[in-house]
C-alpha cells in the first residue's frame, strides 16, 4: 500500500553518537486525503487532485486530516537535547530508564573546532566558532570531566548504590534513547520550531534529519505543502503591512513616521538606535525586494 | 507481521444504522513489549514472557508502552452519542461536516419495545422498558417528528439557505460519521468508562463492539490484562477496607459503628435509610462472599 | 492586584438567548511577564518594558508564558455551535447534562431577515440574506418544528421515558450551558480560528465577545500583541514571496510565468480560469498596495 | 472568598536546596461543587452536602469538576527529578533557561547517611542505606566531582563559549526552577503516582509536600475524598476476587488451584517459587485481615 517499509529499519546517524530510526508509520499522503474526504465531502479522484487538496488543507490550516498519519521513531540523543524535545507534549514516549538499567555509556563529545561563541545579538544563541587552540584546551578538559563522571558512576554502582541515585551526577551530555510516537500535524509543529535557525544546533540536527530524510520521503505531498506554506512562509505583522503599504506608495516620510510610532526608530547620540523589530522588518522587506530608507 | 489486515475493512453494525470499521492499526502486543524493553531494559525473550510482561505493565499502571499502539476507526453514530464520545480529548478526529455537505439522511429510530423508563435510583440512568402499547404511540410520534425534520431541512436547502444554517434544527438522532484515531492506553480509558453499566445504552453499544470485537482480536494479551486488572477489577476505598477488616474479624458492632461514622447508616422512621455508598459496599462485599449484617 | 474582579459576574448577551460570563480568572499581563522572567532570566523592570516583553514573546511565538493565565467562562450556546466549540481539546469543560436534568427550554430562533444564502465561492460558507418574504415563511416553519419538538419531548417525559432517551430528537438549536476553562495561549488559538471571517456566524459571535469584550480588558497588553502579530498578521507563502519579488522588480512576465508554474493561471475558453490561491494572493497583494497584472 | 491567600508566598523547603511555593490558585472546594451543579443539575445547598457531593464525584470518577480548580507553583528541583516531573504532560510549564542565563549555582548533595542500596526485589527501587563510612567516601567523591563540574562550566563561560553549549556537562543534580500550573484532577493523578512508595525518593519528597502541605489546605474536602477513594484505595483484580471468594468460603484447595492456574504458584526444588503477583495479593489479603494458606 505504501512504500514506508523502505523507511523502516535504517538508522540515520546524528551528532557524534546519536541516531534516528523509523520504527513504524501509519498512513501516508493518501490517508490525509481520505480523512479530508470524510470531513469535506466527496472530493477528489485523481492523484493530481490529491496534491491540490493537501495543499489547500495546509494553506488554510485545516489541520485535523494531518493528524491521521502517525510515525514512531527510535531516537538516541543527548539528555540536554532531549530536555527540549520532551517539552512537546502531544506525543507518546518511552524513554530508556536509568532506574532499571545502567546508564548508556556514551556522552556527546565536542571536537576542538566545534566550540561555539555566545551570540551578542541573541541572548539564547551562539555564533562563530572559537579558535581551535582554545577549542583544543576545552575538549581536553571535557574528556577529563567525562572520565571522572564515568569513574564515579562506576564507583557508586560497585559500592551497591541504587541505580536511581548513582545516576544523579551524570552529565547532560549523556546519551539516552526513546521511542517517540507522534501524529503528522504535531510533528510539523515540532519541525517548524526545531528546524528554525534559532533552535539550538543539537536539536536542530535531529529535526533536519527527521524532516528532510524521513518526512519528505514518507509523505512527499504534505512535506512540499509544509515547506511552501509554513516552513518558508513569511509572517507580516499588522505593523509590517502598514509600513510596506506606505513604502510602496512612495510615502517614505509617512513610513518613517509610522515606524517611529511603533517604537522601531529612536535616536541615540550616534544616529539610529538598534531595534530588533525594525531589523526583522528590514530582513523581510529585503526578501521581498524592498530596501526601506528611513528619513 | 501482524494479522490486523484481517481486522480492516469489515464494518460491524451497531444500533439500527450505525457501524464501526477498522481503517488502520499501528503495532500489536509485540509493540507493547518492544517499547517496555526500551524503558525497562532488556527483558523477555519468549512469547510466554511477553504475556507476563504485558500483565505486569497493566497491573502496575505502567501505561506508556500501551500508547505505542494506535488504531484508526471509521464510525457512524447518532450525534447524541457522538456528543459524549467527543468528550474524550486525547484522540484525533475528522468528522463529517454538514457545512460542506448535506446531512446524512438517517436518524436513529426507536422500536416500540425499546423505550426505556427513567431510573429512580440513578438520576442519570434508565431501567426497564415501557409497555409496547405506549412504546407504539411514542414510536409513531417519533416517525412524525422525523418526517417534519426532513421536510423542513429540505425546504431550507431548496430555498437556498446555507447548509451551515439549514442544519440548525436537525435532531440529535441524526447519524454522523467520523474517523477516530486513538492510542491503546487512551482507548482502554474510553472503554473502561463506556463499557461500564452506567454508560448510556447507545455509546455502550459502540464501546462493547470496539472492545469485544476489535481490541480483543487486535491485541489479545493486552485485552486479557485489561479485563483482569481494570474492567473487572474492584476498587475498595479506605472505608470499605476498614469495614471488611472488622467484619472478617467478627467485630460486627465495630463494623456498624464505623459505617455510622462514615454516614452510611442513618435511621429514619422505618429503619435504615437508603444510602448509596453503603449499597455499593454491600454489592462489593457480596461479590467477595461477604454478607454484612449491621447491628 | 488586578482589576479582573470587574470582569466577573457580568453576563454578556450573545445571539437571541445565549451569553458569556466570566466566572474567574487567574493572572493577568503581569503574570505573563513574571513567567517569562523565570524562563528568560531577570529582564524588565518597568511597565513600558512589560509591554515590549509581551510583544516580543508574541512575535517570536514564545507561547508558554501565555499559558500561565487562565480564564473560566460560563457560556450558554446552541448545541450546534457547541459542537464546533468542543473540538478545541485543550480546555476543561463541565456541560449541562440532559441525562441528569430536563433539557433547557430554549432554542435558537431565526428572524425572517436572518436566513443566509449558501455561498457559491465557499463550500462551507454563507453569503447574503434571503428576501424577508421567504425568510418569513422559513421562520414560521421553524416555529412549527420547535413546537412539535417541545411537545414530543414533553410527551416522552410524561410517559416516563428516561431523560437520556427522551432527548434523542432535540434539535441542534437547543441551548446548552457549560463552564469552559482554558489558558490564554489556547484561548488565543481558539480566537484566531473562530474570530476569522470564515468561521460560522454563530460561533464567531461568541468569539468576538470573548475577544473584544473580555480578553481585551483582562490582559490588554497581550491582546494588543495578539491583534498586531496574529489576528491581523498576513502570511505570505513561499510562492507569494516569489511572485511579489518579481513584481516589485518590474518583471511582470517572469511573475506570470511563476504564477503559471504554481498552477495559479490556467486558461479556459473565455480567459483566465478562476483559481482560489491566485485570488487569495491578489487580496494580499492589494492589501500591501500592489495590483498584479498578469501577461 | 477563599483563604488561599494564606497559601501564597510561603516557600516550603524540599531536599537540601529545593522548594515549592504557591504562586496562585483558581477556585477551591466550592468551585468543584459549582461546576458539578452545572453538569448534574441543581443539587446541594449546604456545606455538609458539598462534602457529600465532592465525595460522590471522586468515588464515581466524575473527574471534570476537579479540573475547574487550578494551581500555579514555583518549584526548585534537581534536574533529575524534573526529568520525571515533566513527563506529566497535562500541565503548563515555564522553566528556567540555561540558554538565556547562567545555570543555577546549586547541586543536590548527598550526606554520608543518605546513600541508598539498590533494591534486590525491585529493579527500579532502592532499599536500606549504605554504611556511613562508605557513604563518607562517596560524598567526598561527589564533592570532588561537583567541584570539577563548576570549574569547567566557568572555564567555558570565561572562554566565551555560548551558554547553550557550556551547559552540556552540567550534572543532573543541578537545580532548576520552574513555574508549573496544573488543574486539580491532573494534580491528583500526579500525586497518586508520585506519592506512591515506588516513586523515587526525590520526587516523592516534592509530591508529599504538594499533597500534604498545599492541596490538603487548599481544597480540604477534595483532598479527604482523594485520600479515601484513591490514595488509600485498594484495587482487587478479577483474579484477586476469585481467590478471596474461595478463601472466604473455606475452599482452600480450590483457592490454591485457582492461584496455580493464574501462575501464582509454581514449585522449584525448595518449595514455593517467589511470585510477585502472589506476593502483592498476600499483602492485600493481609490488609483485609485474611491470611491465605496454600495447599
Amino acid at each position: 500500500m505504501t512504500n514506508t517499509t523502505d523507511l523502516r529499519g535504517e538508522s540515520i546517524k546524528v551528532l557524534d553518537d546519536g541516531f534516528v530510526r523509523v520504527v513504524d508509520t501509519m498512513g501516508d499522503d493518501s490517508s490525509i486525503v481520505q480523512a479530508a474526504r470524510i470531513s469535506y465531502g466527496a472530493g477528489t479522484k485523481r492523484v493530481s487532485e490529491d496534491r491540490g487538496l493537501i495543499r489547500y488543507l495546509m494553506r488554510n490550516r485545516h489541520t485535523t486530516p494531518f493528524e491521521m498519519c502517525e510515525v514512531k521513531l527510535h531516537v538516541r540523543v543527548p539528555m540536554d537535547a532531549w530536555r527540549q524535545w520532551i517539552r512537546h507534549r502531544t506525543a507518546n514516549v518511552n524513554e530508556y530508564s536509568t532506574r532499571y538499567s545502567e546508564a548508556i555509556d556514551a556522552k556527546q563529545k565536542t571536537t576542538p573546532e566545534s566550540w561555539r561563541v555566545q551570540s551578542r545579538s541573541n541572548k539564547q544563541g551562539s555564533g562563530d566558532y572559537l579558535a581551535p587552540e582554545i577549542g583544543k584546551m576545552l575538549s581536553d578538559r571535557e574528556a577529563e570531566l567525562h572520565q571522572l563522571d564515568d569513574t564515579i558512576y562506576q564507583e557508586r554502582l560497585d559500592a551497591g548504590v541504587a541505580r536511581e541515585q548513582a545516576r544523579k551526577d551524570l552529565p547532560l551530555s549523556t546519551y539516552t534513547e526513546a521511542y517517540w510516537k507522534i501524529d503528522l500535524h504535531n510533528l510539523f509543529h515540532f519541525l517548524a520550531l526545531r528546524m528554525d535557525a534559532h533552535a539550538q544546533y543539537e536539536i536542530r540536527s535531529y529535526a533536519n534529519v527527521i524532516g528532510n530524510e524521513i518526512v519528505a520521503k514518507w509523505v512527499p505531498m504534505a512535506w512540499e505543502a509544509f515547506v511552501d506554506y509554513r516552513l518558508e512562509a513569511m509572517q507580516l505583522s499588522r505593523l509590517d503591512q502598514v509600513v510596506i503599504n506606505l513604502l510602496l506608495a512612495g510615502k517614505v516620510a509617512d513610513a518613517t513616521e509610522a515606524a517611529k510610532s511603533f517604537g522601531w526608530i529612536t535616536e541615540d547620540g550616534d544616529g539610529l538606535k538598534a531595534n530588533r523589530e525594525r531589523a526583522e522588518f528590514e530582513i523581510k522587506a529585503a526578501a521581498l525586494g524592498l530596501t526601506p530608507t528611513w528619513l
